[in-house]
């Protein structure tokens, strides 16, 4: 077992550290078809971590899991004019049904020409369309509303230029479609949902976000509102975490989804609809991690502790190994996931590096001494190597109460380390040639978050994006009032708004 | 609220009545798009149940999930030969990657003709082709092995008759997918996860299953050998219910995947794969519902105890909720799941109809006497309407455990009936006149399952497929050795095979 070479260094190869990190970590990989990954079982497990916590959350606000058809029929998509708009460009389109042997080459296949569809089949890039169009069967009354439905689906981009997790040709998520008998409730719905969003990404991934509202330009295809949370990466850019979106009654108008209301009339239903995808696995990533690898916080950590024996004989490793088993039973039993690395040839300080890679949160390192001493060598993976407290020596009598206390530790620091990050990285700016400069910087240092004046206007917001790389990331929720001049125009603007070069 | 039409009689019209059942109780329906359907909320959640269960049951072995692309590229498809031929016929066909407004149309979209792949990608009918692919790359050493993964998914099989659940264009799956350093290994791990299906099948879902082998003839696309549990629907036909396939070397020799073993010689992997599908949902309604509707067993319900009250006034249903509340955390605090029905308008009769149809295993009713006695109404689903036991009066004091006690008594009843079905319908027959007269009995009778004797060889088990409609669904694992002849040709067999009319 060779040691392996070290990652890139983020401070001068940022987006190579990113892909090496994905794949050394065991994330992720690019498969054989374009633009598709394979989500490794380690990045997997991640993963899964984020899905039970969000699940539960929908579940607590009220929603139910259901599923609906990967194809959606071409004649659909062109129902919602904005939506097919926005939406029907790049995605994978299903012609035939049947494959033939090739009589002109020996082994191979052919799409039978006789298989052709009527009419083509689009694999979904997102639901809107197949549920609408299902929706419009389920709802008759207001009795019938809200109805509060999520999908666990996999869904398909036609990305041309494509990264691991971050822009992927297809992808997992959820997608959330909600239907109401107000547009009040709907708008509650879609900030309720920006909230959970919001909550999962600072308490479990450890990740601030700014909540705000997307301009016109960058909202969703068929939707009235676009809800969204905006996370700074370690490079200062911007990540879209998550978004909601307020539909209006778009889709109902274009699917014919009407209601009889108390007063039996018909009206047209209010949607929402809301999603994260695998992309939370790029932001958790970009937000925390090290040179050394990957830091995951304790909340979506598959280990939450590893524990490697130290030893010189066969002797030690079985005195540490019963040592072991009870300290881990004692961790189990307060809910800690726990590995022994009893893997065998590789050095202890092998281990600690693959380990490092992986971002488990706590090592615990078990020697003979150790044993004598009734004392056990604690690091943790949210400081640096050799910084101040990121290894100390524990008694093994509390251990449990130690590791869990620990681990709130960790995770609540690593909030604090990237909200402290944001902070010193997000600049109020009053002039454009202020503007221009900050985000003129280039690898290695870091344009962050310009909060700033602009003039509401798509072309002012375009200009800006084609001269800086720039855009819009939201208009802040709760943005204070305050008078001031656009950055670009000089026009008079009533708050600030959410600037940054985006994922 | 209008009350519903009754479902059609089991003993007339099985078909109807599964094809009414399902779209009743609210677990499927067919979707716009042909072949697929759309597994609506309550439906979902049992599925969502039987997906916690079986995840938990491939964790505890060892396995872990990742995920591999939807696409596979044409040419992977055509690398194992019987592979191919099982599975290459009816897919669906990716050929553009792109739409664009129709210039002949307006407000119609079309394929772009120079978004045209230059290979064709097929959505996955299974994932053998892609998966070892990868595991090309992820085995060097024998200490890349056992790798133990599994994925949940969707796949697409374009079947021309549909039937929600039993057999849909799209449906959803795990796969398991797994590489070995020995074929003795890899045949106990295709065992092993038989035993898990059997398990899950008996244990969860209260069904018993038969395990056994394939004959050659009904083997998977690629493998060595087949593994499957078969389990009785209500009319006596059979239901495939799982399968786990010991792969040999096919796939790893199609895809180049080699080892080096501990004498650090080259050797191909020997490989298994195994899944479960939705086709679950369609089991677990066909072997226990009744003519009033759903049945679902405890372990596997969404809703374990409804509560309905019974009032006349605002005042009794506000002192029956008061009870209620009660009630119900000491239900919940067991872990059991409650739904208190206090839809307004609906009489209980119709409530109780519903909850029926849904197949809740114990119902509740409270009303204002009852409060004054400190007793409920407790009925229990899998009796029939009537049958001794199916209703009965239980103190208020005591509840949880009396509910409890009830629901552990209720799945095991549901497999015991099950089972005292199977029983009665598995027949031992040596002649084929007797075979063709069992197998010839029309709707309302049944034919259920056959043992008898077999010469071995395609051409009988084909003749009499064409001559009876029943298959050989396995060749049962410890069938015990019993010299005698086959029923068709008269040709000695050493042990009886199980035949049946299967979905």
């Amino acid at each position: 077992m060779s040691t392996k070479a070290a990652l890139p260094k983020r401070s001068e190869h940022y987006s190579e550290w990113y892909n090496d990190l994905v794949k050394r970590a065991d994330l992720a990989e690019n498969s054989a078809v374009r633009g598709c990954m394979v989500i490794k079982p380690y990045g997997y497990s991640i993963w899964e971590k984020m899905q039970r916590a969000l699940d539960d959350m929908f579940k607590a606000t009220g929603h139910t899991n259901a599923y609906f058809p990967l194809f959606v029929p071409k004649s659909f998509l062109e129902k919602e004019e904005g939506h097919a708009e926005g939406f029907a460009k790049e995605c994978a389109v299903v012609t035939h049904y049947r494959l033939k042997a090739n009589p002109d080459k020996k082994g191979a296949l052919m799409a039978d020409p006789e298989s052709r569809l009527e009419e083509e089949l689009i694999v979904r890039p997102t639901s809107e369309a197949v549920i609408w169009n299902t929706y419009k069967n389920w709802i008759q009354s207001y009795r019938d509303l809200p109805l509060l439905i999520n999908q666990w689906a996999n869904v398909v981009r036609w990305e041309m230029r494509t990264r691991l997790f971050l822009r992927t040709t297809e992808f997992l998520w959820q997608e959330g479609h909600t239907a109401h008998a107000s547009a009040d409730e709907a708008v509650k719905e879609t900030e309720q949902m920006l909230d959970v969003y919001a909550e999962f990404a600072e308490k479990f991934m450890a990740v601030p976000v700014f909540k705000g509202v997307k301009t016109a330009n960058e909202r969703f295809a068929g939707a009235e509102e676009t809800y969204c949370i905006e996370a700074m990466m370690q490079d200062g850019k911007a990540l879209q975490a998550g978004t909601s979106h307020f539909l209006g009654q778009n889709f109902a108008k274009a699917f014919d989804v009407q209601f009889s209301n108390k007063e039996n009339k018909l009206e047209h239903v209010w949607g929402t609809s809301w999603g994260v995808s695998t992309r939370l696995m790029g932001a958790l990533i970009m937000a925390h991690s090290d040179d050394n690898g990957l830091i995951v916080p304790p909340k979506l950590a598959p280990i939450q502790v590893v524990i490697v024996p130290i030893y010189k004989s066969e002797e030690q490793l079985a005195a540490i190994s019963a040592k072991v088993d009870e300290i881990r039973t004692s961790l189990i039993s307060r809910g800690i996931s726990v590995k022994f690395d009893t893997r065998d040839g590789m050095t202890p300080g092998f281990k600690f590096a693959d380990w490092e890679l992986r971002g488990v949160p706590v090592r615990l390192a078990l020697g003979e001494r150790d044993l004598q001493n009734g004392t056990i060598e604690v690091s943790r993976r949210d400081k640096e190597r050799g910084e101040e407290g990121a290894k100390t020596v524990a008694n093994i009598e509390g251990l449990a109460d130690t590791v869990q206390n620990l681990l709130e530790e960790i995770q609540q620091n690593m909030y604090n380390k990237a909200l402290a990050f944001r902070t010193a990285n997000t600049r109020n700016v009053d002039s454009y040639d202020e503007f221009k400069a900050i985000m003129a910087r280039g690898e290695g240092a870091v344009s962050g978050f310009v909060l700033a004046h602009w003039d509401g206007t798509g072309e002012t917001e375009q200009k800006i994006k084609e001269e800086t790389k720039a855009t819009i990331r939201c208009i802040p929720l709760n943005a204070p009032e305050e008078d001031g001049v656009c950055i670009y125009s000089g026009k008079p603007s009533k708050r600030r708004v959410l600037f940054a070069v985006a994922y």
